[in-house]
């Protein structure tokens, strides 16, 4: 029954993905230069995709190698195995692979979608807002679909099939099976938002540099070459990227919550036979609350309907307050259902503080880059002395920015930790924060229809720019970027809050699979060890190398594209006359090649350092056994993961808020304020704004899947560790 | 015997400061020009140091009540106490009180010889190097010895007057009695730091952004009002700064490699009984190893002679040698005299392995911050491009600069660990990791006094720029001033490593400290409970916030003093012309009052959040007693601590470094590479250098002492949260 529900509920959600996507094509495309236009969007941003994915793929597959090498000869099989050793070896391959094929799949999809929805929305925007306001928020309701579904459909299949193919007796053991979909699902999304990440903001900033600041031309101009690249990169940085993240957030979340539901299961089996309920129930529950989050988003969509009135943006926050509404709703008879009418309303609540906690991530994220709050007024206001202090005053309030979130996630876990040990079942706490994550994951689907919104309207107002349509079009489309803007602002605070709190949920899960494999282990992670805290210092520190190095790559790539760009205006003077067109493909080029070759340094950065320290610590263990190297690999791993995540989190608010403080700072001061544009002021704020590309849209969205990808890896390969 | 050698040393120490100070004071004092800008510096910064010491002293005042009303109306006695409570509350008392004074009055006297030896600096090289160099650095060496002689003198005095009072019948209680000390001398350290540090860059980014970039006056010319405080600045910030924190360094770590040694003689006492090793030595110790590194300061820094010829880093490096290896000599000495002949020799390595750190510290800074090197060539490259892409390697540069030194601190507290714990006595890992603490400490007075030249050079070279000498003598404190910050940078190093190792030391003596209060206690830090997880991000949070305040602190501080600049010039446009002059004052009194006002809020974060975390735990704990309020809040403090120390650390080099490294590509484009001075390249890499500044020279060196500060403060309150 549970099963079936699932299953069904993800193939709905595909195929209502398949209505949205024969909506969004059956309408108007515009005219023939708009055309010309998003073609070569088009054909930028697949040719690069199909490039990065084919990288992905060998890289996917040669670590698929490894752990199957690695499960099925290097690790010593153990009594407590939740099945036969070469079965587990298997198994978890094969969930691995599948995880990594689903994550393309989903970015390939959420893109294809959104790079056909762009002209569209431009070609809406010449009749009126809601001609464009829909196709874009359907095209980008695709991506959202088809990344949850799938995850949902992925996960719950895996669970079917080995279920019915007897792998093991007990349902509880399934959940380790599968965790490899996950990582699979992580390792394509690290590629997927680096790749895209650098791809996007070395054409921006290259384009910028060269074009606004050297040549004075403006954004969008189609005599800038590094234009096109530009455009690409929204559709492959933010689609692409962000959707891998989201998928692999629902993927792990979704096993992370399965294997503590085990646990939780495990600890009041007598209770819940007395209450008639089932363990399938039990272990499902995390998927059924999401399979009705999709229903909710579902309708929450298609309630999105506008006027050229009307602020677009209250649209969209309608739609959402619809999906969140219905999603508790929906929460509440999933939890009243399988977990019973004793004890479903503390976890309940637990759901109820996920949804705060998401709407409380906005709004932070809201005071600390909206232009109306002190903080981003204090940056214009610094800008007035130059772009030093514009500088200083804006990595202050980017470190700033770290505090409340802070506070919200420590009060969401202890307070859903406090619901749960209070339920009335035995050992739930940490159920309770599992589920606390469910209901911040609820609404994910709308959440990243709101998200791919950002790209296509962005892509729908170069296109209308570049083909020189009329200024009131301009403007419509001008109202549709901002709120894009937004919106994806808005969906960077949300990502990195579920990522915070998932990363508690999925090392809670990491620390119950080394107890079921090494029941001696005492489930502690033990900063006291020294080489525990040896471990955390790792962790600290991979954060801050794995900036530095994606930071850098946009550095590099933008220089090899400013290049480009001085090159082609200095060979060709009739370019900046506008007697003859630029080569767009030149920039598309170096900017694809550029992305694939500096994303592989900091990918495998994160995937083999834990690796590394895990089986080092594990054979100084077995060698010596005692301090200090009395810990387990597992151990050791445990304070890498757990400090590591803490650090991730804040060094990715610090770089997404800095970022768009910056961001904002300058489109205050194009209001008018200090000097408006072309003051000194303003130039001041560019500098600012320039530095705070990489910061927000290269190494802060990587870092959110960094976070998820070390809990992935370490859940994948806890049992080498020990 | 061994106290005596202790004190005796100490006094030593202390008359080889005062013959020192005769030395330089009777040293020629220059023109008459000259003494009146040294006077102007001079009575700029002790008029700042005095209302500095004024607001510190009423604040420590303010905190030993708290603490004595905290420990004897609040506290709950135990049985396990290590003297009567109301003796406990008295001595802890006393001690912080102390060890304030003595903090405070090392700061004081380092800065008194400092704005002495800057003329006499100036002075002597009208004549020739030597007659330069030797002031500098004894004056510095005043300092380093007032530090070094008065923590010893306090600690060693402490410990006698208890022991001699008959507080406690055991002395290995005493070290637990004057815990406050170090918490005294880190919280002057802290305020002192911070202010200074406010102060001096506050001064710094005004003069040069109205002076070199608005005015184009180059640096310290006697027409910009904010000459003198950038000056004073260098007294206040790295003098008494710096003096503080090292201070504090040393007064924390000689009391918990006490508490250390009294864990390590309980441990083996059947032992050191039949080797004929007595518990005073064992205990005494750390003081001894410290004594012995005083004697070999004194012999360093007398063997310092140089010409014309020479490099004078060369001449400084050769004291610093001779200094290392007396040192380590006398270590060798020390433990085998007190640690017995057969255990002694893993110990004497362990210190070899703290001299090894300062060493690799001391290289890493070098080669990310001199110009010499990719890093720092990076950033000049960058610069090419504008700000933006300067500021955005500088950013990846300071971030990946975290890497090395995290393997080395993790391979010095793995490498020494291993030795204690394979030394043939008991539970001797975390005592070895202690003993490589004091090898690295025990050439803190020499490494103080090369610290210290530093700001007597720069002021030097000042004083010799505003009274318009010849070119050739300009050369000369020019190559000083050079000199001066690579000392700077290179103890900044130091500082940060022996930051680290410390920490680790430092809150074993914490865990320790706390199994004496709580027997029960497991002596593990859990992260896996969410409150102690919730404790470990409010640690890492509050190292973002501490950063943010302090940076922040700053750009107002510059800002008020830019306005008053600007002002002067229009008032007065006889400045600039050079036919008035302008009234320095007025920013000297700017800085003073923006620094004392800024520096308050970010000090009394950093004390204030850990007590109210450990309080509010320890209520929740004793309030419900199970999950999520199932850990004492001396654990949850603990991973505060720990994860706070690992991210305080990571910024700290990040902020240091970056800093350090933009300073230099200015530098290095100001010899002439990618268009050299007054190209754009060079105004590019002046953002970088402005926005450096409080990064290296505000925030992070308060950092270090934020990472000592919360190892004290929770050795003092640790009683308080059980």
């Amino acid at each position: 029954m549970e099963l079936n529900l699932i299953l069904g509920v993800s193939v709905i959600g595909l195929l209502f993905a398949g209505y949205l996507i024969r909506n969004v094509m059956k309408r108007d495309t515009g005219s023939e230069r708009m055309q010309e236009i998003s073609n070569a969007i088009k054909a930028g941003a697949e040719a690069f995709l199909r490039r990065q994915n084919r990288t992905i793929i060998y890289l996917a597959l040669a670590l698929a190698c490894v752990i199957y090498i690695l499960y099925a000869f290097v690790r010593t099989p153990q009594t407590t195995d939740p099945a036969a050793p070469s079965q587990l070896a298997l198994w978890t391959t094969i969930s691995f692979v599948l995880g990594a094929a689903c994550s393309v799949a989903a970015g390939y999809m959420g893109m294809w979608v959104a790079i056909r929805s762009n002209i569209r929305t431009a070609a809406g925007a010449l009749k009126d807002m809601n001609s464009a306001l829909q196709p874009a928020l359907r095209g980008g309701a695709v991506s959202g679909f088809f990344v949850v579904a799938m995850s949902l459909l992925g996960v719950g299949g895996l669970f079917a099939v080995v279920q019915s193919v007897g792998v093991t007796s007990d349902p509880k053991s399934i959940p380790l099976l599968i965790v490899g979909y996950g990582f699979g699902a992580s390792f394509v999304a690290l590629f997927a938002q680096l790749g895209g990440g650098i791809y996007t903001k070395a054409a921006d900033v290259g384009a910028d540099l060269v074009g606004k600041v050297e040549a004075g031309i403006p954004e969008d101009d189609p005599r800038n070459p590094a234009v096109i690249a530009d455009l690409v990169g929204d559709n492959v940085g933010d689609c692409a990227g962000r959707g891998a993240d989201l998928f692999e957030s629902t993927a792990a979340e979704n096993i992370g919550a399965m294997i503590l539901a085990a646990g939780l299961y495990r600890a009041n089996e007598s209770v819940f036979h007395a209450q008639n309920l089932t363990l399938l129930g039990v272990l499902l529950f995390p998927l059924v609350a999401r399979a009705f989050g999709i229903i909710a988003s579902i309708i929450g969509i298609m309630s999105v309907k506008t006027n050229d009135k009307e602020d677009p943006m209250r649209a969209l926050s309608r739609g959402y307050y619809v999906t969140a509404v219905l999603a508790m709703v929906g929460f509440f008879v999933a939890s009243r259902w399988l977990l019973g009418p004793d004890y479903y309303f503390n976890f309940f609540l637990c759901g109820m503080i996920g949804v705060l906690t998401s709407i409380a991530f906005v709004l932070i994220t809201i005071y600390y880059t909206d232009y109306r709050y002190r903080p981003v007024l204090s940056i214009a206001k610094a800008s007035q002395t130059g772009p030093a202090t514009n500088i200083i005053t804006g990595v202050a309030v980017g470190m700033e920015s770290t505090g409340y979130p802070v506070l919200v996630i420590a009060a969401a876990i202890v307070g859903a930790y406090y619901l749960g040990e209070h339920s009335g079942l035995q050992n739930a706490g940490l159920f309770g924060t599992a589920v606390a994550t469910m209901g911040m994951l609820a609404s994910a689907a709308y959440i990243l229809a709101m998200d791919t919104f950002g790209p296509i309207t962005d892509n729908a107002g170069g296109i209308i720019e570049m083909s020189q349509q009329p200024q009131n079009i301009r403007e419509r489309t001008d109202r549709l970027d901002s709120v894009g803007n937004t919106t994806k602002a808005l969906t960077k605070g949300y990502a990195v809050g579920s990522a915070a709190l998932a990363a508690f949920l999925l090392f809670s899960a990491y620390l119950d699979e080394v107890k079921i494999y090494m029941p001696s282990f005492s489930g502690s992670i033990n900063l006291n060890k020294p080489e525990v805290f040896v471990g955390a210092m790792f962790g600290a520190v991979l954060v801050f190398l794995f900036s530095s190095l994606a930071i850098r790559a946009v550095g590099r790539a933008a220089y090899s594209i400013i290049n480009n760009v001085r090159e082609q205006f200095k060979n060709n003077p009739g370019i900046m006359k506008g007697t003859s067109k630029p080569d767009y493909g030149q920039c598309v080029d170096i900017a694809t090649k550029a992305a694939l070759k500096e994303m592989v340094a900091p990918g495998l950065l994160v995937v083999l350092l834990p690796i590394a320290v895990g089986l080092a610590f594990r054979w100084l263990f077995n060698a010596t056994g005692r301090p200090p190297f009395g810990a387990s690999g597992a151990e050791v791993v445990g304070g890498l993961l757990m400090v590591g995540t803490i650090v991730g989190i804040l060094v990715a608010l610090f770089l997404n808020n800095g970022g768009g403080a910056w961001d904002n700072a300058k489109k205050y001061i194009e209001t008018g304020a200090y000097g408006g544009k072309k003051s000194d002021t303003h130039k001041a704020s560019v500098v600012g704004d320039t530095v705070g590309d990489p910061f927000k849209d290269t190494a802060g969205p990587s870092l959110h899947v960094l976070v998820k990808l070390l809990s992935t890896i370490t859940l994948v390969l806890a049992p080498l560790f020990i």
